[in-house]
């Protein structure tokens, strides 16, 4: 194992760490590394190595013989100068894998399994192969709750953890999978306009038109140093910002970039991922809303009960106040699909225009009305008046302006895309079903969430009578290019059904 | 979706394609992708296009904006000039993936699921977590018979298939896990000798110390041109070979990229895998040959039973005369592990040397008595005295040496390693147990494949005495590094236990 002269190698390989070695370097002739097999950096004496796939590089100018280039996570991970001295062997899996071994032949694993193999996942030294084993190993035959209590707790233990310093930090979360359902920034005025402290913090769009983060940017700044968001909270008992920075359950942003493309998104990971980053940020109290419809996550009114159910267990024993509702996942909410429709859809709820899209206004009220019956000092059943009272008033528009002057207003508020064309209806009828996902699909073809101003705008819900020829949709875009793909994608299959 | 420069980017990503994208690609910002996403780059209006993985790229140099780059084999797929202007765009999960999630939900597939599966592999539609998922979904809850017949017929189909154009067509093969279990050589000898036709294409080493091309390459060339070796074949009715080039059940090759970091080797795949190969190589009569013991890969009565049904239900229903034996495989067979020891050994075999170790040439002879008796000519129960007659006459030397001069003499032999050290016994005692994987991972520390004079010469076998000092083996190198990995490894724990 001689030394090699360490390099980086401007490639960012995300969450896989990738090294590479130039093919006539002696070191990967007489170790017999082949690619793919998985290598240890180590400098001298020194450490934790680091971990990485290797590559063989065939040019001299990428990496030469005798050096050993690091791609820029990995690079930035080991943490020493280019051109230091270091050593690279054969790595061995990582000890915990047998674990993962274990659960693919059906065992049941323990709390110090999981604790062993996030571990090693936040230690990037897992690959993601492996990672996609582990994953599919706790989908296919599925975790016990106990195991999925487990897995949650060591996701919070290998991260950083928050304390808001009070005894009741609320905090609310949607499963996903229904379009425009942008209840958040309205829940989270009404509450904070209640007085209870709600540091909400939001994720951008993965697989969605929209996330949280993505809408609220359309009025806010909301990547924000922690110290600053800290001080927002003081003041305004609440904010509206992206989760992303923080080194809350990093495990769960690991997993993630497998879960992402295998489209895996079991219970038991579900629950993990979600409670992980909750208890992290220092959450007390939770309500998880979970969308049911035969195009939602979760299909069978069944399958809810049994994920309430397992949300509820991992809640009580991590010391979480937790509710579960089950709400109605049939269609998409209000009518924006898209950050800046969507945006438009918030400003018309909080302003009480009689525009507004009731569905969204009912359900914000609702959810926001559940959060505030976790104040001990309101009577059961009273959350739902308290909110419409704050919502009404104007209370909640003016919290939300606040937290938005605080946060750093967008000086350029984007605009819904320019380039327009309406969906028309084929037939006369009554709308009978709205498909989610293929809403989802098109809006993202038109560009969103990446571009703010693009998405879908509904002009039909379920139960609507249409004739042929009138507007189903409007597809907003901002480029010729996705406003074509969207377009074509919405002749194909329009996601409605017309009865 | 508008053009950029195709460019070739000199780095192996061995079985998944990697495309490389500057961060300031406009390209790259305004289709929102990000890194590991997958994509798809077609040439204007051409054909199906090429799949990869995308990583980004920070370095003009590497890939400029306005440039696609592309890993070696992604390139070589594309067969385009660098330089052409192609298109990238998001890539769909292969459709086949549906699949993959309906087994991780527990569904049986039918032939028709595997085929789409194993098309979409064979045609790099596959990122390494998505065969991983695919890997591990089939071991967790296991194959049917019926599902492990029509994944063994898709992969035969998805290849190129050899027709020998003889009645019988024979061939044997090992399941593996047993260190030194070089029998392959020795039955495929006497088998021709016999007149029979065996035109023998082996694997090189993946995880153990050597492999049947690996030894053989100690004697002769392996890696013939497929016209060459046919020519072979019709003069010496058998050959030696490694069978790496020919395009036969390639679907295989690719998942071994992943099955072999994950260390995964369900019976499904396995059956499949092996009986895929054989079929497409175009054999008629397989021997199976099955090593049971607490180190071996299967480890009990019961589950070789099962083994043994699995490959006789999906070899039957292939059109294969299959048998599938039972053997011993409590230690190590013969006395040298790794190429130039197993040679060794091979040739004492052979010779009828005194030194030769017994049971290598009782296993070989007891094999190939079982492929002999495939001869409709030969009566049940004569094949062994047969195959013994051919030995101890010389019949089988003379044919072994005719095949090695026929591929082509190793103009130079290589000799064991010369840095030798004998490992002692602690104790007074007997041999009670030999553990296989200690001792293959420590003849690997060794060096072994790759130095092919690398390995362990066993001293001592189950059942022999042997007193506190005198060595249980020695071990052999020809690097200083690695032999004081191994050293250290037989330190720790030599693979023996001495009651």
């Amino acid at each position: 194992m001689s030394a090699l002269s360490l390099r980086a190698v401007a490639i960012d390989t995300y969450h896989e760490n990738v090294a590479y070695l130039h093919r006539d370097c002696p070191l990967y002739r007489s170790e017999g590394f082949q690619a793919l097999s998985k290598v240890e950096i180590h400098q001298a004496e020194d450490g934790r190595p680091v971990i990485a796939v290797l590559n063989v590089v065939d040019d001299p100018a990428l990496c030469a013989p005798g050096e050993l280039g690091l791609s820029e996570q990995a690079f930035s991970q080991l943490a020493l100068p280019a051109g230091t001295q270091v050593r690279v062997r054969h790595a061995q899996p990582p000890a915990s894998l047998h674990g993962v071994h274990r659960k693919i032949a059906g065992e049941r694993l323990e709390a110090a399994d999981y604790l062993a193999i996030v571990r090693d996942l936040v230690d990037n030294r897992y690959s993601k192969i492996e990672m996609a084993a582990f994953l599919v190993a706790c989908a296919e035959t599925g975790m016990e709750r106990e195991e999925v209590l487990a897995l949650t707790r060591a996701m919070v233990e290998t991260g950083e953890r928050l304390d808001w310093g009070e005894p009741l930090v609320a905090d609310k979360h949607c499963i996903g999978g229904i379009p425009g359902n942008r209840t958040t920034p309205l829940v989270t005025a009404m509450v904070a306009a209640h007085g209870m402290l709600m540091p909400k913090t939001s994720s951008r769009a993965i697989t969605s038109p929209a996330g949280t983060a993505d809408t609220m940017e359309v009025f806010t700044r909301v990547d924000l140093p922690p110290e600053r968001l800290r001080r927002i909270v003081q003041a305004q008992r609440a904010c509206l910002a992206w989760g992303g920075t923080a080194r809350l359950a990093p495990a769960d942003d690991i997993l993630i970039a497998v879960e992402r493309p295998l489209s895996l998104d079991s219970p038991g990971q579900m629950t993990a991922s979600i409670l992980s980053k909750k208890l992290a940020a220092g959450s007390t109290h939770l309500l998880i809303d979970i969308p049911v419809g035969p195009t939602a996550k979760v299909r069978t009114q069944a399958e809810a009960l049994r994920l309430r159910k397992l949300f509820e267990y991992v809640g009580e024993h991590s010391g979480l106040h937790l509710e579960a509702v089950l709400s109605d996942g049939r269609q998409p909410i209000g009518r924006g699909i898209g950050p800046v429709l969507e945006a438009r859809d918030l400003m018309q709820v909080l302003e009480n225009d009689p525009r507004a899209p009731l569905d969204l206004r009912e359900k914000s009220l609702h959810l926001a009305g559940r959060i505030i019956e976790f104040d001990p000092d309101v009577r059961g059943g009273h959350g739902y008046r308290l909110a419409r009272d704050i919502l009404d008033s104007g209370r909640a528009l003016a919290r939300f302006q606040a937290i938005c002057e605080a946060q750093g207003r967008n000086p350029h508020p984007p605009a819904p895309g320019h380039l327009v064309e309406a969906v028309p209806s084929a037939v006369d009828g009554r709308v009978t079903a709205i498909d989610n996902l293929r809403i989802a699909r098109i809006a993202r073809l038109a560009g969103a969430p990446m571009d703010k101003g693009a998405g879908i705008d509904l002009l039909r819900k379920l139960g609507d009578s249409v004739r042929a020829g009138e507007p189903l949709y409007r597809i907003h875009a901002e480029f010729p290019a996705d406003f074509g793909f969207a377009r074509e994608a919405a002749v194909r299959d329009s996601g409605y059904r017309i009865e």
